[in-house]
């Protein structure tokens, strides 16, 4: 059981950097998310170094180890500074759990209240301290692979109804954590641009396609998981220390191009629909700081099969899934010129995924390919039963069969979204953007979030 | 036109480096290949470093470097140690294409049989020339993203024909170049072990799945090639512009699980059946070095439509294709036990493919992808019309409609594979070597070759 709450986690902890102290930070002395930043006007390439979130401000653990704060955990084989030094978090990543825990729990020690060592200590504190709105917020780890999952069973049900009505869930679906290769290079952090996409789509089945900008725009709530260890080539990670190779988890939003997706799909999957970005939120919270918001992972109806014994995860019954609530929101280019708040478009749960975070790891590794420190995988779109939780605008405006139209899905009828500058939407604008919330509560510890994942589109070259 | 020979084609030129200038060297001083080696008992992951083949020798790049025989080469920009210096051959795959021919005539004037630079300085010479049988080749770049396409008509339409008899290729085959992500960790070089993965799989339609060792593994036949400087996110690389961007090319193996593929790929494509190994050879072909043996693209039979505009390309009726002729051999353990030379299972040639890589890097890039330098993008299985020029087990022994069976394909007939021991085989076994070997050779022109990518199946876990 890798998930026991312990001392880092008491909700009475409090930090001496106030903001941290504050009802509604995502940043408590609790959470202690890493990422890796640099100071606006510094050189992204040459400057970018790793940090902690706490409250407003931002930990430079850089300047910390250079001081000697991490002194008592260096050993030979691991020097901290090591870990600190490697591009992005990849060298954290590497370090094993046990390692990771007594690095949270001396940062969770220099934060609080209590301790007086980097509190008192001017010099240092004045340079490791730095407000977040004097930095820019990078790749929080160079991203070897990436792979995306599709683990949510109401995702699945749902685009497959929309393909075939009679028979909307594949045979493997309930068997296999079906998933896919997706392309690291075009990850971003929260922030940057998202171009709309051009590619070849084909308005009519019975027309030869055009080329030309992406008409369906369209996001994917995702989350996303960072490897940490990871296993050699042909040595696969049983299902009992999956858990292990967890190193943190972010937001993901799986920019889609529906039109040009439904065209190039088949028969080896998404492409060019994918691979134009991929954002990422720039905080990757950890696995032990998520410990207090293990649960029971989806409970599957009667019915269904219980996982292979390679799949068999003891734990799952008690902390196989991660109580996190997800919030999508919209705003469009005239909603922000007249001053208007984003508005939610939905929210959903990451505990109703139907395969559990250690199964995905166990199933990726299960044929021996090599998970190595820094991988990201994500969990594919994250849709609840309710229409409320649809995490896609391709499920969200989706209302069933009706007159065929500009729709990936000829013969569905869709509702557009209403903003509240009276625009429609059925997928998305230039100019819109996208942002992405997620948190855990649970009574008897502190709330902690995820800051935020945020795209604006941007017209096609 | 990027595709002009000049003086390093010249076919008279000859090597101070004896074996060079052997007829049967895959190697002769026109090739000039690019790979990462080290000392045998050195450690590859401190002295890898970058060298280049000539007959049955390696030149060390950086000894040369050092002892400044690439001066004149340097810019402030661009030090040539600086390329020489990076993991892998990735530095080198970053200087424009301008400055990868300046290198290559540099080192093919070092190595020229009149050139006395390095053949009379006996100090720097015996350093920097290594016997191959003292080295061992490592991965030759570190590969950010890998893509596999689908390039051949003739393999996508076999294929199709097993699972689809009525409607072999899909509406998209035709202007689609059809590519999905590959898995990087798991690129390895020639030699390394290829162990049988395991997986699920479903021996009937009407029975649940069981996990266990891969019973239908197959290699398939398909070149690689590196990208050269790429592009940014958001800037397609337009047709005219593609060829400046291949680096180069190498043979690769992507051997796949037939029975674990069947039941995994639908909807997102294939996954763990490809994910556990995939090989490559070490030397990588410069585009430079192939510029004689560029031929016509393939002949779109009439009927089929043009390429959209995007992915048409003026030069491909002259030189879109290259004229690169693969085999592929088989050993089994009890043919290398009883002294046999490996057999000859196949033949292709790569002119065959439907797409060009000028296509391929075109359509990656349409959405805004970027590629980086050092990615790797293979061609998918080569084959040709005719059935000794099936790329993969999965054609090769494939007849048919015929009886049920243990077949990735219900319904189909096989004739297995007769191997001079008496052994047969539809699919690999154990201990079984496939050898891929490819060269070039055009009349007023030196043959040059690719060297050799090599695995053994050893058994699963």
């Amino acid at each position: 059981m890798p998930f026991e709450p312990d001392a880092t986690h008491d909700p009475n902890l409090k930090s001496w950097v106030e903001s941290a102290n504050d009802a509604g930070t995502d940043f408590p002395i609790q959470n202690l998310p890493y990422g890796v930043f640099c100071l606006n006007g510094e050189d992204p390439w040459d400057d970018a170094r790793p940090g902690v979130a706490i409250g407003d401000k931002i930990l430079d653990l850089q300047v910390c180890a250079e001081a000697g704060l991490f002194d008592g955990l260096d050993t030979e084989d691991e020097p901290i500074l090591y870990e600190f030094g490697t591009i992005g978090l990849n060298g954290l990543m590497l370090a094993s759990p046990e390692r990771r825990r007594r690095v949270r729990a001396r940062i969770s020690e220099l934060l609080s209240e209590s301790c007086p060592e980097l509190k008192d200590n001017a010099d240092v504190r004045d340079e490791a301290i730095v407000p977040m709105d004097a930095a820019q917020m990078l790749m929080p780890a160079e991203i070897a692979d990436y792979t995306d999952f599709y683990a949510s069973v109401h995702h699945a049900t749902n685009v497959g109804s929309m393909f075939r009505p009679t028979n909307p869930l594949l045979p493997n679906y309930k068997y296999v954590p079906i998933g896919y290769h997706g392309r690291a290079s075009s990850i971003v952090v929260s922030g940057a641009e998202v171009r709309r996409p051009s590619g070849q789509t084909r308005p009519s089945d019975d027309e030869p396609p055009v080329f030309g900008p992406c008409k369906l725009l369209d996001y994917e709530l995702e989350v996303g998981f960072f490897i940490g260890p990871g296993n050699e080539i042909g040595e696969p990670i049983g299902i009992d220390k999956a858990g292990e190779h967890l190193f943190g988890m972010c937001l993901v939003n799986d920019w889609s191009a529906r039109d040009m997706q439904k065209w190039e799909y088949q028969p080896l999957g998404p492409f060019l629909a994918k691979s134009f970005t991929t954002t990422i939120s720039p905080w990757v919270v950890t696995g032990d700081a998520l410990a207090p918001f293990r649960c029971a992972s989806y409970e599957r109806p009667s019915g269904d099969p219980a996982p292979l014994a390679h799949l068999y995860d003891n734990d799952d019954q008690q902390a196989g899934g991660v109580d996190l609530t997800l919030e999508v929101l919209l705003s469009s280019a005239k909603m922000r010129e007249a001053g208007m708040e984003p508005v939610s478009l939905s929210k959903g749960n990451f505990k109703n995924m139907y395969w559990t975070i250690a199964q995905m790891i166990a199933h990726h590794s299960s044929n021996g390919c090599n998970l190595q420190a820094g991988d990201l995988m994500a969990s594919g779109t994250i849709s609840g039963p309710e229409r409320s939780s649809r995490g896609c605008l391709l499920e969200l405006t989706w209302d069933g069969p009706g007159e065929p139209g500009a729709d990936p899905v000829p013969g569905t009828q869709r509702t557009p979204i209403r903003l509240p500058t009276g625009e429609e939407r059925k997928f998305l604008a230039d100019g819109d953007e996208v942002i992405i919330r997620g948190w855990c509560e649970r009574d008897g510890f502190r709330r902690i979030g995820f800051g935020e994942c945020r795209g604006i589109v941007t017209p096609a070259v």
